[in-house]
């Protein structure tokens, strides 16, 4: 098992390492060569040994295994649904514009240009919906998602918890500027014990905790392994949950300085959550958001040893329905005539925050964005925003274009670095073309 | 890990003993003492440590922590769902009788009298549905079961199995005669090499396989940790997967002389289906079966470490749904005008097998009953049959009364053996009351 843990950090510091050579081609199968279904994994009775994907030895987590068990994750950990209750479907019209496919874009990070269609390609898609006016104008799945299947959202997870955290900080539930402990007391003496809700919703806390795929001592590993989302070595001794594990996180500078995307923020938002609420966060989010969209599946959130959610990234949700979430958001948090998600939370995701503190991050393909509700902002001239999660899973939100793209993928390198340079002018491009239809 | 291995042994052990005393009253809480909701299981964020529920130490699978897990299976172990597919959910009338709750009965080892609600409360039931004529006449639901959730079905799951096996006969893509070799060749030398599929689906195997809870050397516990079911030790270097496992069963005696109820036939059974037909267990219930019942809910299985399905008890339904498939069987395999299960098959499950064999299983309150395509035939006068799992789980089908009970339980008592005196004849009793309307 130990020898699994290192091989998932290593292939975290290759994939790392890859991302900042810049245009040095990846050192992986390309989308073709790695796709799950021509790869056979897990088929057979049994599957042939080299064809196996399990937990517990780590392989579920190293690609080309991940472009499997991001479509697959039940099938591996334990799970506790979000309902999508007793609301009918919505129907997803269609007015499919396959010509779609060929529009072209130029490569943020070079002067080449490509297509719609080879972005989806080069970026390890599994699946795209493009919704424009509310119909589906283009979709496709590929390997081992199906049109009625689900795949891991990553951390599009977080844009869920911060719609819920300021929706009650918008119906007073939740005092933005208590400080965590307000809520969380056995927090006090820990990082986030003076850090306010605001500062967790806006990621703004100053906190000893790194992001950094690259360092296998990096305090994302003890997390995510905290609560099971990772093995644990044989002779683990550490933080058995989520909880415990965020007892340790100390601070580290001071909060309200500068945005840092540390994952912890939205895990710590969704117990306080938890707390006031004395619901589950699967339970919260069906209630407040899952059960009203008119969606197709239920979602699920892989849950820690005690049945607690990845609130960071734990949610798995089918694709279409994830675009009728992203529909909710254009339309200004409405499904039909019903209000899902306070006007005013949707204005202050698309208002953003800080272009300055966000700055500080230092992302190369995100000049001028914000961070704001756990959302990712552009400011650029359509005001589009996004929801965004490791691997290229991608929630974009057009308002000016009238479009929503939801899209999953299974890239191998995690930072949106690698899929940004593509993605982001592939999704503007699509925009502009949309636009340019009478 | 091997306290709570052991732990779960003793319980079974003394589960037993009182099962074996006859009229001594269990040693356990009663149903209203052992309410999981009213006890607080899983509540919290954290919940206080004498109420959280973990796979890992064992702690899951101990009553009265059973009556919480066997509503909320996937929170501890990976699964896989049963997709209900794209139908419309087919709405169940209600014609509700809160009179029948006070319908009384003899229990079968007394001359004690007591009423259908006392049935529901002594039996520790979760929930039921009692239908007649197609219509809900009785309905209710009490602890960790909600009408919209899910509960494990226990060997239920075998009735399915043996419904898809049985089909496969009668369509001609499974020689009954055959023996199981010639389509799982690596179980030639093994205990099944020779054992046919008719033996098979009607467990008249000979196998060194005991299915008494009460050892803890039986073979059941092996089976069932190496799929993962239970928690493995430590220094566990036994089978790693249920195939692994099923490769181990050796021949005892003779096949085809007598009923012996092993779980393993299914395992094997599915095991046969999942090679012909080169799917999943999963994916053949929910075409064949779970997409076409007009349910509300996809079901799921739980699975073991390379995804293979639990068919010997892994799969988990609502009650509801549960309910319309022991409508379609009493429409002898008819959903509406469509042919669900061939006719021939349920036909041949009614039917039954031959009650001599059965009775040197020496079940002390199933007298005259046989066993057919892994159901359980009572050849009584109403010609009811079952489906039966661990727990107290039932599916009762009583075509002249032309009546269908879907029961799930959490009885601290593993063995039908416990259930019955109460349940059949207060299902009986039931189908009489049902009789006597105009």
């Amino acid at each position: 098992m130990k020898i699994g843990v290192l091989f998932v950090a290593l292939t975290m510091v290759s994939a790392h390492a890859v991302a900042q050579s810049g245009n040095a081609p990846p050192a992986f199968l390309d989308a073709q060569a790695s796709d799950p279904v021509t790869m056979g994994w897990m088929v057979g009775s049994p599957p042939p040994p080299n064809r196996v994907i399990r937990f517990a030895d780590g392989s579920y987590f190293r690609f080309p295994q991940t472009r499997w068990t991001f479509s697959n994750y039940r099938q591996l950990v334990p799970t506790r649904p979000v309902e999508r209750g007793a609301m009918p479907a919505i129907p997803l019209k269609s007015a499919l514009r396959p010509e779609l496919e060929a529009v072209r874009f130029k490569k943020l990070d070079s002067d080449e240009t490509f297509s719609f269609g080879d972005m989806y390609a080069k970026t390890y898609a599994d699946g795209i919906v493009v919704m424009h006016r509310g119909q589906v104008v283009y979709e496709k799945y590929t390997g081992a998602l199906k049109p009625n299947g689900h795949h891991a959202v990553a951390s599009l997870t977080k844009s869920f918890v911060g719609i819920l955290g300021a929706s009650m900080v918008a119906d007073g539930t939740l005092d933005e500027k208590a400080p965590v402990s307000k809520y969380l007391p056995e927090l006090k003496d820990g990082g986030f014990g003076d850090a306010t809700i605001r500062q967790l919703l806006d990621m703004t806390t100053g906190l000893q905790y790194s992001e950094n795929y690259a360092d296998p001592n990096a305090q994302v590993w003890s997390h995510v392994r905290a609560g099971g989302v990772l093995p644990k070595p044989a002779n683990y001794t550490g933080p058995q949950t989520f909880y415990e594990f965020l007892l340790t996180v100390q601070k580290e500078g001071e909060h309200g300085k500068a945005f840092a995307y540390k994952t912890v923020n939205s895990d710590v938002m969704a117990w306080v959550i938890a707390r006031v609420t004395g619901k589950s966060m699967s339970d919260m989010f069906s209630e407040r958001i899952w059960s009203k969209l008119g969606v197709e599946h239920d979602a699920y959130f892989t849950v820690d040893s005690i049945g607690t959610e990845f609130a960071g990234g734990g949610l798995n949700t089918n694709l279409r329905d994830m675009a009728r979430f992203g529909e909710m958001m254009r339309n200004k948090g409405r499904v039909g005539s019903q209000q899902v998600v306070p006007q005013s939370v949707v204005a202050d995701i698309v208002k953003g925050a800080s272009p300055e503190q966000f700055a500080q991050a230092g992302y190369p393909w995100l000049k001028g964005w914000s961070y704001r509700n756990m959302w990712w902002i552009s400011h650029n001239s359509h005001g589009a925003y996004m929801a965004r999660g490791i691997h290229g899973q991608s929630l974009y939100i057009d308002p000016k274009a009238e479009m929503v793209i939801a899209r999953f993928g299974s890239h191998p390198i995690a930072s949106g670095n690698a899929n940004d340079p593509f993605t982001l002018p592939a999704f503007a491009a699509m925009a502009d073309a949309l636009m340019k239809r009478p």
